[in-house]
């Protein structure tokens, strides 16, 4: 069997950023809610692989906004499982209003970590085993590896943040909406009141918690891109690594 | 006409916490979602007022949570006005599960701002000729200045934050769930992982904005409860008063 989940959200106000439009990490936090729920009819959602002694991880995400929609427009936000691997899951999305128009969709890249282990694993036969629909256009496979991630990275700013409690979930794990959120919050005033997120490719790396303190580095790449990475003040190893690409509001 | 809204939500997993309870800024995010709706229905939304040049304020908020809800849970949050003034507007909240069980409710006030003269003003007529519903049965008013606020606040835990991009709403300032974010991020540890919140009593007393610079400071009062101010770093005017009182998980 396989399931395509379709839910119908209706923006609310804390839902939306200074200029009315809806943020980043609220879309990314429906993303992720919605991709439980169709994890669910599979069977292999959070709770299911926690009773196996499994988490998943995301590895990969990259999301295109087409058109930010505003408070009160009812969206549908489409998800599913595009291929199973040996290590990893796809995952695509599509954000649709109400006439059909695509205002913004993401591949994401999942793997399985053992808890006991505390490492990734193959995926569980009954993860393996699921099958994608095949009535649907999948986007590109979002490379492992991105050119980002295999260049030098050359810090030119850089924050501290301490990891809050409210930044945590249920697996004592930073959840992956919340780096996002460091990581616009360090941009330049100029750039938020002026441009708009077109694109952001992610990978994350390492897992951070409750109480860690985070340096939020970013470098300016083009004119309409940036990078940036997040490590352990301590350790200085990677958390996440990520391509921004802005344009005029 | 009167009007009482009732909105059914089903918790999503980014809206509860490290142990899977629904985290407080969530509730209050939803809280002032359903009241901006009820407002609307009333022809007092935002953006309603903003058009003839005025915003609201929230002045005074007490929460008391009896019974968490957690991820997946379909709760009813019911809000309508109780009372009009001159100067404020008076509102309740009720949250209930599917049974009708009282999990949450809150009582809050509300002031007027010209954005002319950036100052209180009594209500429009448009406002204070509205009726609130007659069939409800209002939670006590809560005091204009509750005893934590006429009492000298002495520090004892300080912690500085910088007002980020996402923490600022459509007329500039910074939204009223953020405060509160941050106070329970400033809690100890130990707090955080034994007990939950219980009830929590807010006064707002001036705006804050993107860029600023707030300090965020605690006192324990009790074994069950703290206060809480946050103030203007530069101006080290009172952004907010609170106490909350908690008990064991």
């Amino acid at each position: 069997m396989s399931f395509i989940q379709t839910d119908t959200f209706t923006i609310r106000g804390y839902e939306c950023d200074a200029f009315g439009r809806m943020s980043i990490p609220a879309l990314m936090n429906l993303m992720q809610e919605s991709a439980n729920r169709n994890a669910i009819e599979y069977g292999i959602g959070v709770a299911d692989l926690e009773q196996r002694g499994f988490g998943w991880m995301l590895m990969r995400f990259r999301l295109r906004m087409h058109q930010y929609p505003g408070y009160g427009q009812t969206v549908q936000l489409i998800t599913y499982p595009t291929s199973v691997e040996k290590y990893f899951i796809y995952r695509d999305f599509r954000l649709v209003d109400e006439a059909g128009t695509l205002l913004a969709d993401a591949a994401s890249t999942w793997l399985v970590f053992s808890m006991e282990k505390r490492a990734m694993v193959p995926l569980p036969d009954f993860i393996l085993s699921l099958s994608p629909p095949t009535d649907v256009h999948p986007l590109p496979r979002l490379p492992l590896k991105p050119d980002f991630q295999v260049r030098p990275f050359v810090t030119t700013q850089e924050k501290e943040v301490e990891v809050g409690w409210l930044s945590i979930d249920k697996n004592q794990h930073v959840n992956n909406v919340a780096y996002v959120q460091w990581l616009l919050e360090a941009i330049d005033g100029e750039t938020l009141q002026t441009k708009e997120l077109a694109e952001i490719d992610l990978v994350y790396r390492t897992e951070s918690h409750w109480q860690d303190r985070l340096l939020v580095q970013s470098t300016v790449e083009t004119p309409d891109t940036f990078l940036h990475r997040i490590i352990h003040s301590e350790s200085r190893k990677d958390v996440l690594l990520a391509r921004s690409q802005w344009k005029l509001n």
